[in-house]
């Protein structure tokens, strides 16, 4: 049997103690999930960082794969969760990480998922939520946040107790499009409805963030995106022409 | 409605990592959790607990109370859960820490919880176990073991979770016998059977964890465990006047 814990990421968005990745990169390995990649501008320090991994995962650092943007690190992902500790002002509906767990398995089997984390301090920014297609948050008492490390613990041992015990209730959902693919897909979308007045600079960011939501929703195929992409490209033109 | 996990204390026995200390009180807090027992020789050193909790959390750090053996720790306690990450040579059947919160669940209304957790490197002894009426594992990838902060932080998590959102579907299990209690019964039923030449020197520990392992799943009221207790002590008076 495939071990799908494979198809899952855990990706550390601008983390500031390098400790906490060494803690995350253990606790995730202690639940199978082995592949963290990290955003970032430098690399941190490997000593800090190794400090609270094990020896047995301090590999993983040397390993790990590093971007600047979370555009490149999650191009080859087709499902990206997004996790937070914030409520009030929901773009998303949240879940809990045990929800979240459920809904990834019948996604796991074709698809590669990525689970965001945001820094110590600020969290997620809505400009990183926008790439994800659901947002998780731990339900704690007066909503207090918890350390990197734990959030990163408590989803990784939701993941691995649904995927390892659950059996598989549903038909697994068939390959999505990749985020590379939709982020291509948005960019036409937003020049063809910029094109027609739907949008304009004031109130483009809103609206667009309602429009990904809605499609985020409808687990588009890659021939799903390529065809609104393929229909905007082609309205584009033909404006430009006339 | 009363909030049941107050009922709920987090026994830290024989912690070596002063912020390990503080860290396992920030995540239970994190859930609602606020009782914290240390079991220790000397108080640990309070700066180094503080680094990893936070402000809110830190006047815990003041209020803990600390016993220097387990025994008088758990005295007020009807129900003791252990926790371990060891797998083979088992004395008790292990759960996870699901099943113990769903276990626990229509026990907390009338009852005192204790969630004992053992030192770093070495976990839970025989010995400490000996108080618990269930063990908890938590299920890792080749059963590699947590950090002790993670392991409270996924504890804590799911009886959380099961005592907030799950529906109470049993009726409440009634107050049991303290710990107190029952090592009272324990020590004249030890006793007793030492007369009898049931127990001898040598298969003494074994006999009495097996006699303890199965009085502990009778989930004895005090009644019950008074009643064990007296009928030892006439004995042991009978024996001794022949």
């Amino acid at each position: 049997m495939k071990n799908t814990l494979n198809s899952i990421s855990i990706v550390l968005v601008r983390p500031r103690v390098p400790e906490n990745i060494g803690s995350a990169v253990r606790v995730a390995c202690n639940f199978g999930i082995s592949s963290i990649i990290l955003v970032h501008d430098n690399m941190p320090e490997r000593e800090r960082m190794a400090k609270t991994a094990t020896h047995n995962t301090s590999h993983l650092l040397d390993a790990m794969p590093r971007f600047t943007t979370i555009e490149e690190a999650l191009q080859d992902f087709q499902i990206v969760v997004g996790t937070t500790a914030r409520r009030g002002r929901k773009r998303f509906a949240e879940r809990n990480p045990r929800q979240v767990a459920q809904w990834i398995q019948p996604r796991l089997e074709k698809n590669r998922i990525a689970v965001l984390f945001g820094p110590e301090d600020s969290g997620l920014t809505n400009e990183d939520l926008k790439y994800c297609q659901m947002v998780s948050a731990i339900p704690t008492d007066n909503f207090s946040s918890l350390n990197l490390a734990q959030a990163v613990a408590i989803h990784c041992y939701e993941l691995h107790h649904e995927i390892i015990y659950a059996p598989a209730a549903l038909p697994p959902v068939p390959k999505l499009a990749s985020s590379h693919e939709l982020e291509s897909m948005y960019r036409y979308l937003e020049k063809a409805l910029y094109k027609i007045d739907f949008l304009d600079k004031e109130g483009q960011p809103r609206w667009m963030a309602n429009i990904r939501n809605f499609l985020s929703r409808m687990e588009l195929e890659a021939r799903d995106a390529n065809l609104i992409r393929g229909i905007c490209k082609k309205f584009i033109q033909t404006k430009e022409r006339t």
